[in-house]
């Protein structure tokens, strides 16, 4: 039998996990998989995660890929894989990729999803998948500073952590502010996203939705290439990552 | 200072407690509200709520009255209460009532929603508030059956524990099965409810959508009065406590 690369789709509710990355001692989404395949197949492999994504963070289109002998049909792994799991991670789709196909390497665009609520009652149903917020936010000015942000640039304002051998300029494709009732949904897709760049940029907006910065702040913000010259980062539990196009 | 009476309107995660009604050494929704109210207060007061939601059931809209002398302002009430209790647990309102208000006796309406998701992947972000029925479910045949059950009828079949002292008879005036996307929502309006009976209800309309029986035979289980003619009764997980009208 040969070594078949195997994509798997992993949804996961985030409040219960150390993040995705497995540590010792700490509930991760990584080690949760490793498990579970390891009771189904009796191997031990890497779970090649797309996004590391922190504490807190949920998913509901995590992409990684898993290089496996095992006589079990690719078609049945989805669904025997979230029987294994815990109930606040599946795995929505398993199918058979090429062998150079790595879930790292090979991503093309990546769209995360943060959500607030601003209505004045903390959502009790929603409240580990949201940042309750509530307070007037300009949604005109969030989403006209949101569109500054739309190109190939350098956002090392928005990163939390420098990493000198590497560049900070991204693609940023999409950036969506949009409201829905008492919600309000920031969509933003690029090519990648430097540590905890979607929270800076929400936390960015949010000073500008109420009405502390100015929407053209934004574009300073961009040329200091500082991240003390942006806004505060956005809480973990309302950031998710939902898709990944390679 | 006199006694006020003042009415709360309670919305929790019901995932986290063993049901609203206090109980020793578990955690319940009252005891949290009588715990919060003596944080806030220095009074223990009884909170009088309207259902007495079972583990694991939710609620947008409960109700509660507590009698108290106190000098905080009832406006403040609903925040302060919110600040102290636990992230699942929010005091949507407070207000000031009559005297001779009874979240219990004067209730006139309730409202309960049940939510199933129909896909294939546990939805895990709401898997704790939905029965997750991955199956093809007929909306027509169930919203027909459910049609059935609008009016005053004795509902017996549906209770889970028969009370001897007290009549069965009930009245029904909304009971609509809607679906969006994959997500399925039955919504019960009543006078009032037997126990169980919105569960009971949701799992006999769940029978019929799976085409295991059909349409009519609601008004047979009905006419029978007897809790054995019915489906199986549906997890608690999706039920949720949406409003009370007095």
């Amino acid at each position: 039998m040969a070594v078949r690369n195997i994509k798997l789709t992993i949804h996961y509710d985030g409040s219960g996990y150390h993040g995705w990355q497995a540590q010792p001692d700490r509930p991760t989404v990584q080690a949760e998989l490793t498990g579970a395949i390891a009771r189904l197949t009796g191997k031990q492999v890497i779970v090649n995660g797309a996004s590391r994504t922190d504490a807190g963070v949920s998913a509901l289109g995590q992409i990684a890929n898993i290089k496996i002998d095992t006589p079990i049909p690719t078609k049945n792994i989805a669904k025997a894989l979230t029987e294994i799991l815990p109930d606040d991670i599946a795995v929505a789709e398993a199918v058979d990729v090429p062998e150079d196909f790595d879930a790292i390497s090979s991503v093309k665009s990546k769209l995360y999803r943060y959500t607030i609520y601003t209505g004045p009652t903390p959502p009790v149903l929603q409240i580990r998948h949201c940042w309750h917020l509530p307070a007037k936010l300009d949604m005109a000015d969030m989403d006209k500073a949101a569109k500054l942000l739309i190109g190939t640039k350098d956002f090392k304002s928005f990163a939390s952590a420098a990493d000198r051998r590497q560049s900070s300029v991204r693609t940023i494709t999409r950036c969506d502010v949009k409201a829905e009732s008492e919600w309000i949904y920031i969509d933003v897709e690029a090519d990648g996203f430097l540590y905890n760049m979607v929270r800076n940029i929400v936390g960015t907006l949010v000073e500008i939705g109420r009405g502390r910065w100015s929407p053209e702040k934004m574009t300073d913000i961009l040329h200091a290439k500082d991240r003390t010259t942006a806004g505060p980062i956005a809480p973990a539990e309302g950031l998710c990552l939902m898709r990944i196009d390679y």
